[in-house]
């Protein structure tokens, strides 16, 4: 099946075209976004990704919760219609399963002459996926990303845990606070 | 005029109907989003605010750079039709001039059950009414309008000396850091 046969969130060409010559270095012999690794290709997310496991990817990073296939097709097509979300998935294609997931969210402003900024969501690799540079892969397809889409920063939040992490694709911490109110039970 | 004559960047009932009663120790006698103190009043952006210092009072916090009218109109459109944007001024409208502005941005979510979180954006207000509590108003009202839109969460960056000020209305850090990268030259 071609592209065509699929509902993507956004088009596949974007990251198709993306090009990463400048981060060879930072990545293993023959790895990158294109070539994530063997029977593994990074792609936007998919409508049928509801039957590929991407809500089980994402309970590895925090609460899901119920979502029926309802529920997640009105938030697809919202996102999809919206035109700021660029969900990004990887999958294991011999498994016909979503193994890693990353969002770029973009936001549009007055400031910066009528800008935009560009934020890093909800990135995580399926544990058992680890130590293959799928994370790296994920957040240097975001950043290269936001730059085609001409915003003039992005960021993210993150533990400190996550700071070397961050820090190795270009990341850093300016002195900025994050702060936070909850209401959910 | 009424205000079905305005232009407004969403609907001014879901602010009139917000109920701050909660807030009202934590302003001076008299004081609060709904009565922000003589004549002053907080509403959604409208398209005239173009002619009345929307984008001078955004200057105080940061480069807005050169943004035409017509620029101006097709980011306020943009805006208006994703409705995920809220910007709230506060017009002192004796001088028929913004005197202050807050944006509150709503990033729709798979996870929390396809929840919703928001953010507060450019908070500012004009130099020469500081000390009147109209940055702690703008940003109440940016609280109980996310409250009032579901959200499961609301998060700001903001500088070391700001912490106080978001402290008072109920943010806290939780350990989470925040990194940048910027392309903008």
């Amino acid at each position: 099946m071609g592209n065509m046969d699929y509902n993507f969130l956004f088009d596949p060409s974007i990251l198709a075209d993306l090009d990463y010559s400048s981060w060879k270095s930072s990545f293993r012999p023959g790895v990158s976004p294109h070539t994530p690794g063997h029977g593994l290709k990074v792609r936007p997310l998919c409508a049928t990704d509801y039957d590929k496991g991407f809500l089980g990817v994402l309970a590895q990073l925090t609460k899901v919760g119920t979502v029926t296939r309802e529920q997640f097709m009105a938030r697809f097509n919202a996102m999809k219609d919206d035109k700021s979300y660029y969900v990004c998935v990887i999958e294991d294609l011999n498994k016909r399963e979503v193994i890693g997931a990353a969002t770029l969210v973009i936001e549009q402003k007055f400031i910066h002459s009528c800008g935009m900024r560009a934020r890093v969501e909800d990135v995580v690799v399926n544990d058992t996926y680890r130590g293959k540079q799928l994370g790296k892969i994920l957040t240097v397809v975001l950043i290269m990303l936001s730059k085609h889409l001409g915003c003039y920063k992005i960021s993210l939040e993150c533990s400190d845990q996550k700071l070397p992490f961050y820090q190795q694709v270009g990341f850093k911490q300016d002195g900025t606070n994050y702060m936070v109110q909850r209401w959910e039970t």
